[in-house]
This record gives structure tokens, C-alpha cells and sequence, in this order.
């Protein structure tokens, strides 16, 4: 497979997004053992640059060997038994999943749904947790199906009131939106490397409180994975350095490459920057026909969810889209589950979330569509 | 991190082993999505590969997004549900994880153990089968914490015989020693990158019968992790292509060139060429009063296995090691478990398992104890 015979494609979709070609050569680096004492600084670096990131001081933060629906299992795994109540906000596919997941471990999951789009509604949420009790309250910051962004603090206030843990998804808002886990009151929460953070996808950053922590210790049942069993797990990213499993080595290089990069461009700029190319997107493709699912004030910027006009249905939007990857090499993502058909999802992140990624793009669809 | 800061090593520890130029300039290639015609391509390639390399026509073989040890869990969470029994060949760390897994599924264990560095028995294996009737059999094919080659038909035909799936763990096998999972009657196995394949760690190689994978559908319970459910990675590596969860994309480049080059080098030779190394490092380290763990007959020639003499057991063998690693930029890998400090692991593994590598160690052991 020489570096020519794959096609060059600008990724537009719900990830993975472009990666740079620092992170890309981090990852070619000769391999380190898993032991090796340099390559354990490096995973020390990684994790104290993703309390930075997470907005944390939580000493166990670590990049989970799995992609983001292994650190949705692993923050589910951890917190929850069976039997135990759970409340779930479910505004698109990843709340979903969430119930899926909780499901499988034995927990009574209740569910507060929203309409594809719109918001969770705090009232809803509280009224929830007021009447299950529950042992963990669940949603998701930035969802990937739909391109909402989920105000988190009412809900993270009104769940740790009432005694349970909170666990939220940030697949797709780290490094694109500041978080503020410590600040929120979050005490789980799992991303993914190849959203803003525009890694290769294999990896899922996450972070529990020293509550969570406490609360794994506390368990009466065992973790039902091992894999993913957050006190094994610490063992080796604290200081005993104990072998669980062989840590993923290229893609941790390819990690604290990138995390070097969001702190050298700092994440005042990098926001400012996902803000601005979101924003001139929808102003871009409003005059072509596309209008966006969310309102604007909890649009994310870095997925815009976008309904197709008529044109584009009719003639088939899958057919469409086709047609710009193999035309243009521009991968745009479609709609995810009941969204399928009538929307398409536009991925402006990380090394993506630039003025000329969405004039590319508008340039191609101008082209096609008039 | 420039290419020049971080440390050349020959790692001859128990895995990752060093990686060729080729499958790292594989991984640093620009991204594709995991849904994008030409990957897709890709991956069928590397599903081709690992079931020729497997020694199967498995239509569901593929590479698990996790370490080896998620390839050992994709495998009992599939097959095992809650209550059943299970019968685990124990002869070694990885065959007591084994029962670690299980036990967490709630399977009713069964143990039979053999002391480290032997073989488990063929009739301990099937009487245990005949008094338990277990729904699942389990085994170790080369044991990575003691160095043992245990053979396969026999056990595998009584469990089969029994009506039992067979699951077997070739973690550290698959790439230096021929396989047969279709020949042998094995129903699920598993395999880690990072060992014989040389490529970085992070995936799992792993391939499932058509009755196991008929069982997944029969189950009457749902499978307890949603990320390892092999009915939802089918949909995926199928001919459906429906998402699940993305794909390691970055991961699978590097895996497709290792598999185009083992390809090249063929089998033969290369099993020739693992047997050579293992076998020039055993008489070399004899002299120097190493002693193999494991007889002749069973002994594995990428991982060598050699009780320490006594004067580096005296003189602290933690403190060798790290000079060797320091000094010469050579990792071997230590004991593991009730073998800590009383052994030492030296892996010659793909890329290598190469005299050269042998001499290298030979060489600067000399120096260092004589």
C-alpha cells in the first residue's frame, strides 16, 4: 500500500477528521515497549494534558484502549450493577446507545427523550431523578446525530443533589468546546481522539472523579469487564505501573502529538476557530436550500445537522454524496437512525474547522446543485 | 516529539516487537472514514489474510477494535451467558485471566491446571469435559507468561465430541507458528497484533465458526458488552456495512501491510525462521547459565522462557534489565506472576526473530556477565 494508492479525501462527516501530518509522523515513531519508562513519561504527559482539556483534576484521566462507545461501556461498566436505576437523556442515537449499554449491564434504565434537534428539557430531567432515585444520571454533551449542543450544568447540579453520579458523553465537544468537568460536576465522562482532537480513531479519553473511583472500590458485584475494570486499569496508569493489558503505544504517540498542538494553539483560539467555520457553514448553505435541524442557540459548531432540500431528497441524497466523495474526494456524513434520508451531518473538526474546508465544500455543492 | 527524541530499542520482551519502516509509513497515510469505499476494500483485504493466516473459511474474521485481552473478552461474553459451564485449561497468567473473564460472566468455572512451564494434560483436559459437560471449553495455544507450546487437536477434538464450542487463545502464535483453527475444530480465537505480526498493539485478529456464530443469534440473554456483540461487529464487516462503531482506521492500515508482507514471506519460511532464532537463542544462553523453563518437545521459539542463574537472581534481575535497556537499548521482559523474579521472557518475535537480534542480546550478555 504505497502512500499513493489511497485517494486524498477532506473529511466532512461525524468523524474521523484529517489528520495532521505531525500526528500522522508521531505515530510512525519506532515502537516503545508498554513498560518502557520513556514511553510511560509520554503517557504521563498525555494524561495530565487531558485534565487541561477535560477541565479537571481528576487523577484518573487516561486515553481507554477502545474507541468512544468502549468509554461509554467503560464508564457504564464501572458505575453501574445490576439492578441499579439510571436515568437517561435520550436526544438522538448516542442516548441511545447509552440505554443499550445499561440495559446489558442489568440496570432499569428511565428515559427522558426530546424530539431529533432540540434539547433535553431540565425540568424533565429533574422530575425524573426526583421520582427514580437514581444511582447515575446520563447524557450527552454534543450529539453526534443530531448536532445539538446540551446545556450540562442544571442537570449535573440537580443529579449530584440528589446523590447520583453523573456521566457525560463528549465524543465530539472535547477539544472543540472548553469543558469544565471539575466545575460541572461530572464524575465520568469519555470522548474520542478522532473527533476535534483529529487522531486516527482507536482511542477513548476519559476521566472519573475520586468519587466514581471510590465507588468502583465500594462495588459488591465485580466489574463485568475486565477489560475495561476501572481499578485493574488504574494499577497501570497510576503509580504502581502494574501490566494489565498491552497499551496501544503508536496511537498514545499520536495522541500527545496532537494534544500538543491544542495547547500550543490554545483553546480559546481553537473554539473561536470551530465557532466560526460552524457558523459560516450554515450561512453558507442556507442559500442552497439547507436548513438547520437546531436552533441557534444549541447548534454545535463543529457538526452541523443540516435538513436536505427537496431537490436533494428526490434525487437521492445518498447518491449525492456519493458523488462528492468520488468527484471531489469530500466526505460528508448522512442521517443516523430515524434522521436517515432527510438530513446530512457536516464535520468541521479540529484540523477541519477552517474557513477553507467550508469553502471547499460550498464551492462543490454550488456547483452540483445549481 | 521529533523523531530523534525518543529511544531506539530492540524489544525482545514478551511483545509489542519492533515494527518494520513499512507498516509505520502504512499507519502514517492521510485518513479515510470507516465507512469509505476504498477502507472498506481494505478491511475485506485483511479479512482475507487472517483467515488464511487463521487457517479458516470463516466468513466472521476480523480485527477487534482492543488488545488481545479484548479479544479474549469478545469471545467468552459472545459464547458464555450467565450460568454456563465453562471448562478452562489453566497453565499459565493468561489461562487464570481466562477464569478471571468467565467468572465475571457469571459462567461456572471449571479449572484444570498444570504447573508453569508444562503442558496441560489431554486426559486431566477430558475428564473434566466428560464430568462437567460444559458449554464452552478454553485453552491457551502458546502461553506467553511461561513460554509453553501446548498442542491442540486432542483437547479440541474431546470438546468438540462433547458438544462443546472450543475457544483458544493464539495471542502470541498467529504469524510464527502455522495454524489450523478449521482443521483443529476451534470455534472462537483470538490474536493481539504486536506479537509475531509486528505491528503496534491496539487490535485484535480474531475469528469465530459458523455454529458460534449461530449461537450468538440463539442466545437467550443479550451479550453484556454492546462494543465486543458480534451480531453488531457482523453488521459492519458483513456485507451490510452498517455502523457500529468506527473503526481503527489508521490501526487497519498498518495491519493490511503486515499481512502483505508476512504474505510475501510465506508461512514456511517464516515459521522456519522463528524456530532457527528460538533454538540459536536457548544454546546461546546456556552457557551463561540460563536454563530453559520448558522441555524441547514444548518449548515456543518466539518466546523463550529461561530460568535466571543464581548469580543474577542474587544480584537483583529488575536491575539487569533495566541496565539493558539503558546501556544497549535491549528490553527483555521479566517473570509474570508466581514467576517474577525466578525467570526471564525474551521474545524474538516477527520483525524479530532474526539471528542478528539473538546475537545482539548474546553479545551484551556476555559482556555484562563475564
Amino acid at each position: 500500500m504505497s502512500q499513493t494508492s489511497l485517494p486524498r479525501r477532506l473529511l466532512l462527516g461525524p468523524g474521523p477528521s484529517n489528520v495532521h501530518p505531525r500526528v500522522r509522523a508521531a505515530m510512525a515513531q519506532p515502537m516503545l515497549g508498554h513498560m518502557d519508562p520513556r514511553f510511560l513519561e509520554i503517557l504521563d504527559e498525555v494524561q495530565a494534558s487531558l485534565r487541561r482539556l477535560f477541565g479537571t483534576q481528576n487523577p484518573m484521566t487516561l486515553p481507554l484502549s477502545g474507541t468512544g462507545s468502549a468509554g461509554m461501556e467503560a464508564c457504564f461498566v464501572n458505575l453501574l450493577e445490576a439492578g441499579d436505576r439510571i436515568v437517561i437523556g435520550v436526544a438522538g442515537v448516542f442516548g441511545e446507545r447509552m440505554c443499550e449499554v445499561a440495559t446489558r449491564i442489568g440496570a432499569q434504565v428511565t428515559r427522558v427523550e426530546t424530539p431529533p434537534g432540540t434539547i433535553l428539557s431540565d425540568a424533565a430531567m429533574a422530575e425524573a431523578i426526583e421520582r427514580v432515585s437514581p444511582r447515575v444520571v446520563a447524557f450527552v454533551h454534543a450529539e453526534t446525530s443530531t448536532g445539538v449542543c446540551q446545556p450540562v450544568e442544571a442537570i449535573a447540579r440537580t443529579a449530584r443533589d440528589a446523590g447520583a453520579f453523573v456521566v457525560l458523553d463528549c465524543v465530539t465537544s472535547l477539544g472543540g468546546l472548553p469543558l469544565a468537568v471539575d466545575r460541572w460536576g461530572i464524575d465520568a465522562t469519555y470522548s474520542a481522539t478522532q473527533k476535534c482532537l483529529s487522531c486516527p480513531p482507536g482511542l477513548s479519553p476519559a476521566t472519573f472523579s475520586p468519587r466514581a473511583v471510590e465507588r468502583v472500590g465500594e462495588r459488591t458485584t465485580p466489574v463485568q469487564s475486565w477489560y475495561l475494570d476501572l481499578d485493574l486499569l488504574g494499577g497501570y496508569v497510576g503509580n504502581e505501573r502494574r501490566y494489565h493489558h498491552t497499551a496501544p503505544v503508536s496511537a498514545i504517540f499520536g495522541l500527545a502529538e496532537t494534544l500538543r498542538m491544542v495547547e500550543e494553539e490554545g483553546m480559546e483560539i481553537r473554539t473561536k476557530r470551530h465557532a466560526e467555520c460552524g457558523h459560516a457553514l450554515v450561512e453558507g448553505l442556507l442559500p442552497l436550500g439547507f436548513t438547520p435541524l437546531v436552533e441557534a442557540a444549541h447548534r454545535l459548531p463543529m457538526l452541523v445537522a443540516v435538513s436536505l432540500p427537496d431537490s436533494i431528497r428526490r434525487s437521492g441524497e445518498a447518491a449525492l454524496r456519493r458523488r462528492l466523495l468520488d468527484s471531489y474526494g469530500i466526505e460528508v456524513g448522512g442521517g443516523l437512525g430515524s434522521l436517515a434520508g432527510s438530513i446530512w451531518r457536516i464535520g468541521l473538526m479540529g484540523e477541519n474547522a477552517r474557513l477553507t474546508s467550508v469553502e471547499s465544500l460550498l464551492h462543490v455543492l454550488r456547483r452540483e446543485l445549481t
